[in-house]
């Protein structure tokens, strides 16, 4: 086999501009890739997520209680906090947006503390628990997108010390802003494209296309899970709920514990497979409206992105990303991963 | 003063699908930003690219040699090594493109490095070697432009332990693909609609806009550095040639020069006044060809980002980029440091 055939230039299914180079030539296996170490920064009992430090942050937007088996949603007030909650949105400390703002800056920025429990891992072992997670977020994004000032809302997760997460106590942001978000926007613009030129939505013909690829990882009811075709990062995976639909706000009850079963089943392959690598994880849904106005395609999905190689010029100055690892290899890995864990 | 004065969000000039959020909420002042430590990988005398090892890398594709104060510019065979050298430039061992290529993965990935010292600066303190350097880099630029199967190339430099890259021996590298490079086909392409709508190339427009604001930091005859509007990491500035020129081989001995100048002005600012950061500096020149094949407008330039933060789900998954100092702020304080050091 000559060099040739170890590296491939591929462009992105969705969005062509995005460009990945896989290149095998290093021959890196799954452990010979960097991970850092996570390392407790702050101690358990100044930990500003943790249960009795409340007063650490600001009032919580959204506090989840579990009362006789009964989910209450209860919010905190500038004096008081609710105690022995579940779940905690409350706005970050350091935002990237303010609803004092104007204009652009106009948007919320909030933190998600998705359990009481200060642990390190990705996920939480209780499906149960997520599930609260999930429906507190789009009870907050639902209220949120309300707002006539907001277009737009993106939810993100950045694990371990290299994601760019300063607290290790489990916890999710989203912001919301006036504005559609670039890369969101760039995915519309080509599936919409897509749709006009051949009748079909391109995450629904990815999903029928590469259910029988070795890029497929898992799937249950709900939502598949593929190896990205163009990864920006080795073992990069696409979470694709299996219905049709623009908006992540428009989920059903039932499909929340699809996704968190997904979710959970990825993560764990993550930790257990590719030793609990920091990651991040993204939430790309439709904003309310495009500047353009026009009628538009898309389909809401999640994209997680572990972090086990460094961007340099070339991935930052060129959008063009070299992957050591393809795709296929990395499907084919997480999916044995994930049913060996089942 | 409140919140919403240091929150703004603003979009890149050239692009204005790349956003920033400049948030000056936490207040970071320069000395508290992040930096990787320079820790030694490979002994000294194991390093590929000090004298003495040229046979620990391909042969060189070109190589400066200084006689009697003459410049030649010779070439590796595969069996001999030319010594004594002050410039090499020779094949990626680990490359992610390839001459042996047949389509899309056909390419050029070298190396150049730029002194024989094994030194850990990001410049060589004599202007001359930087000319020298930059001579053999248009030099094989050229040559390999003559490629038919060439269209685009791009010259990026990775400094320090978080830049990606993985040998302190000051070096550069350059990628020549069949393909135009997304990033600058998105500049050609507002570069462009800006000529057609306002008759003018929006980086000229910029060099004369910017040279009176708190964003310009430095300008010699041939080139000025700006602060970037919208950056994507802090204190990110682009180095603009005042002839507005289309592809970098074009420049004349005499801009050389001034570039290394300038080059040298802003990294040696970066090494006092930033606590010496690792940083990404990539090259933006015109590929031979668009895929549509237009006339189109376009003016190289560099652009250099230190890596001072962490680009998290936020910046990965949505293009846009908070940073924790305004872009006038940074010029300010370049632009000082900058006077300070001549």
């Amino acid at each position: 086999m000559g060099i040739n055939e170890f590296i491939e230039v591929r462009k992105d299914f969705i969005v062509p501009s995005r460009i990945s180079i896989i290149s095998k030539v290093r021959g890196l296996r799954p452990k010979e890739f960097k991970y850092g170490k996570v390392v407790r920064k702050t101690p358990l009992s100044e930990c500003p997520f943790c249960p009795g430090n409340e007063f650490k942050t600001p009032p919580a937007t959204l506090v989840v209680k579990l009362v006789n088996g009964e989910v209450l949603y209860l919010k905190d007030s500038d004096t008081e906090r609710v105690r022995d909650w579940k779940v905690r949105i409350f706005p970050n400390k350091f935002p990237a947006l303010t609803t004092l703002g104007t204009s652009l800056n106009y948007g919320y920025h909030e933190v998600i503390v998705e359990t009481p429990e200060h642990i390190d891992l990705p996920y939480v072992k209780d499906l149960n628990q997520y599930v609260l997670v999930f429906k507190a977020i789009v009870k907050r994004f639902t209220n949120v997108l309300k707002d006539p000032k907001i277009n737009h809302v993106i939810l993100i997760k950045n694990y371990g010390p290299l994601s760019g997460a300063s607290l290790e106590h489990p916890h999710m942001q989203f912001f919301a802003t006036s504005f559609p978000l670039p890369y969101v926007v760039e995915e519309i613009t080509y599936s919409t494209k897509y749709y006009k030129d051949y009748g079909r939505c391109p995450y629904c013909e990815l999903i029928s296309k590469d259910l029988n690829s070795s890029r497929f990882i898992y799937g249950n009811e709900g939502f598949i899970i593929l190896s990205a075709r163009a990864p920006r990062s080795p073992y990069e995976v696409w979470v694709l709920p299996k219905r049709h639909e623009r908006s992540f706000i428009n989920i059903t009850d039932e499909e929340i514990r699809y996704l968190v079963d997904a979710l959970q089943k990825i993560l764990k392959a993550y930790e257990k497979c590719l030793g609990n690598p920091s990651f991040n994880l993204w939430l790309h849904t439709s904003p309310k409206k495009l500047s353009n106005g026009d009628d538009y395609v898309y389909h809401w999905h999640i994209e997680i992105s572990p972090i086990l190689t460094t961007w340099g010029g070339f991935e930052k100055g060129s959008g063009t990303y070299i992957i050591p690892v393809s795709p296929e290899e990395a499907g084919e890995y997480l999916k044995k991963c994930v049913r060996e864990l089942i």
